[in-house]
């Protein structure tokens, strides 16, 4: 209890400080998606390496066929649990930029947000437990507990040389129970613990039709149109119900227990304020399920982009030669992400018109998982979350995709915490990203406070 | 018939120069639908006065809204018929740049043909009419009708500025017929005389969902998605036999007679070749009529391109905020264009999903037009292109739209003739736009004895 209250005390003083090198961190372009960026990638693991240091960690970058993983740890802890931390230091791609308010990669505070790329996913999150590790070795001399961190760089663009590390050292990254910060809150006031993720497969269809563009008027009703191909395979994915309609996809899905319906319905969501914040004026999804439901614990089928033909000013009366379109599913538990892609393969290629090609490419794919809600650590967590925002969390499930959780049961035998220090409105993967700065805080503390609970079970 | 065999001897000793004067032309890159090119929209104005006032006609250049018409003439023949001449100096976009083989506005000669962005649409084309005035008037020092030239430069933007002027100078452009060669001939060695071209309108369609790009994953499946929205949108639009969908959308439509029906089947078209010529392996278009069919005389709807999301490499993995298509339908006689849109844009609302808000613009529209077949100015010019290609034309309908033509029937109350010396081969509106030269010397000594034929009826 001394301990802890000295490390609240570090937290407190020191907590400018925090924030700066938060902005230091986030002025590093770290684009996974974009080559040019290349040398960003390498400045920003450096980053990540030297506050691992800072914080009292011996630590280092592995190389990989991809972006470094910076690897750090302190295992002076007898007797105690080993924590592995998980989190990433690369970033999406900013676009489209002219709908920021201050560039992407300046990070602005206004009102008690800090606005940058990467600011809450996940940059800000993840920092968060070095600082915390950092706060116990300055004041205590050590920690409660062993910790190993692993911070890639290639969490946006499909984590393809994680697991290969996770494999190979897998007897270095022997741990108890793995944490990840990189989901959200369930709102403001509200902390949250994730206990379920969906999965995710990405693919990019090209539909190739004439050789090039061709005149629309002179050739006209001869040939099909690749971009009117294009549509008609997307517009088949969906039945009017907002089903998806591969065939098959839902074959393996496991329903919600009633128990999770009646938690999930109890919980402080309101839909106007929630579309409001999102622009729209009506809900659309699947038929059947509450739109938390729909969110959390549904699968579906989006298209993230789309192009073909002239996109430029006026019109331009052409056939074009190709379109492509950037999809992906997200999963929840049981289905298989290789048999998903497989599925939607078959089923696109049955939709294409007369003389259209397609090529398919699968980009990657990650199952849901769904953790249990009554282990120790689980436990532990729940009494540091309280600890960090001053209210005990709510358990939630979350729409987006952790790979990785995935991999750490499957590589390493571990279950993970998901402990979200984020919100929904934080923008992340949108313009005007941002990170609440009391949030940045509370999950320091929170961080602190786990290493000794985890110690105490 | 001396001052005939004067001119086709002009034209044979000055066939090298008028090629480099072409060139010359197709220099200038000036692209009506993009406005970093109004320079050089003036430029291929004056290129064009210049060459009208080098041919012995006078010529000023005539303000509009938009780009300046340039407008020639010679009136000083008695008792003969007055020929209006229409063409267009602007050009359409050169994209996409990197699949010409050689830069789309330095115009390179390779095995007799002439490629650059305009060469047959309607640069090359058109200059062949200033050409044959320029040789009549160096070797008889008159011509045998009176001529009056309207060359436009915003064609492949609509014609925003053509009609007000046409109405304007009403007067001053009395005549009796009008000449374009905008068109193409049906094959080398094949003239044709075009006496239907279907009519058009153009669109631009946005979809507007959430007030930014979401995280695909927290929120996928509570809103719609505006690019899922787009195909659904699109989709629509045909059904299963490749008929067009929207309402009402043949009802006015004159179908083919049974002997157009098999004037058509006797031509030497052959769908293989054709099709390979397109790089496409299979036809397609609404079921129960011929690829010619389709193409000349069948209304048709094809989108000409569309965006939404993120197109950068890579996945992203976001629900976009909106999706824009560009859409145009070939009409066919007695399709009214502001009816279509009409209903294009009810069906259009009905087919969106919740929560998704529709902009629409109309960008321009032009009704279908069938020529009379047995006019003295059709006869006329059956002899004439005889006398230019050697060989008699066939006669023959076009997909494309030429909006001018209905415009010079409804305001001017003439008919126009269509002489195309182009090639459908000669891809215009693609990436390595030609025109053959023996179809730009062809086309001048056929207008040259136009002139001639049409002071004989």
């Amino acid at each position: 209890m001394q301990e802890i209250r000295a490390v609240d005390t570090y937290l407190r003083s020191n907590a400018n400080r925090f924030v700066a090198e938060l902005q230091e961190f986030l002025r590093i372009p770290s684009v996974s998606a974009q080559p040019v960026h290349k040398p960003d990638i390498r400045k920003a693991a450096e980053f990540v390496r030297a506050q691992c240091k800072q914080a009292g960690m011996s630590a280092k970058l592995v190389p990989t066929a991809g972006n470094p993983i910076v690897y750090a740890e302190w295992t002076k802890a007898k007797n105690a649990p080993t924590v592995l931390v998980y989190g990433h230091y690369d970033v999406q791609p900013p676009d489209p930029l002219d709908q920021w308010e201050t560039p992407p990669f300046e990070p602005t505070i206004r009102k008690g947000r800090l606005y940058a790329r990467g600011a809450t996913d996940d940059k800000g999150q993840m920092l968060t437990h070095i600082k915390s590790v950092e706060a116990w070795m300055k004041t205590a001399g050590s920690l409660p507990v062993n910790v190993k961190f692993v911070i890639e760089g290639e969490e946006e663009v499909g984590s393809n040389n994680l697991d290969l590390f996770l494999k190979e050292h897998k007897a270095k990254l022997k741990c108890d129970v793995a944490v990840i910060s990189d989901t959200a809150q369930f709102g403001p006031g509200v902390p949250a613990i994730t206990y379920g993720l969906r999965g995710i497969i990405a693919v990019e269809i090209t539909l190739k039709g004439p050789r090039q563009d061709l005149h629309s008027g002179v050739f006209g009703g001869s040939v099909a149109n690749p971009a009117n191909a294009a549509a008609k395979l997307i517009a088949a994915l969906h039945d009017d119900a907002g089903r998806v309609h591969i065939p098959g996809f839902y074959d393996d899905v496991i329903p919600l227990t009633a128990a999770e319906r009646a938690e999930f319905a109890k919980l402080p969501f309101k839909e106007a304020p929630y579309l409001k914040s999102l622009g729209v004026a009506k809900p659309h999804g699947e038929s059947g399920f509450s739109t938390l439901e729909r969110r959390w614990a549904r699968p579906t089928c989006d298209v993230n982009g789309m192009i073909s033909g002239y996109t430029g000013v006026g019109p331009k009366t052409i056939i074009p030669a190709q379109s492509t379109i950037k999809l992906t599913c997200r999963l929840v538990p049981n289905q298989n992400p290789k048999r998903v892609v497989d599925s939607l393969r078959k089923f696109a290629q049955q939709q294409l018109l007369p003389g259209i090609r397609m090529e398919f490419q699968d980009f990657h794919g990650a199952p849901a998982v769904v953790c249990d809600l009554n282990s120790p650590y689980m436990q532990a967590a729940r009494e540091a979350v309280a600890a960090g925002f001053g209210t005990p969390p709510v358990m939630i499930r979350e729409g987006g995709s952790i790979p990785v959780v995935g991999s750490f049961k499957q590589i390493l035998g571990v279950d993970t915490l998901l402990l979200g220090w984020g919100q929904n409105s934080d923008n992340l993967h949108s313009p005007n990203e941002s990170f609440r700065l009391e949030d940045f805080h509370g999950g320091i503390k929170a961080s602190a406070h786990l290493w000794g609970e985890l110690a105490a079970r």
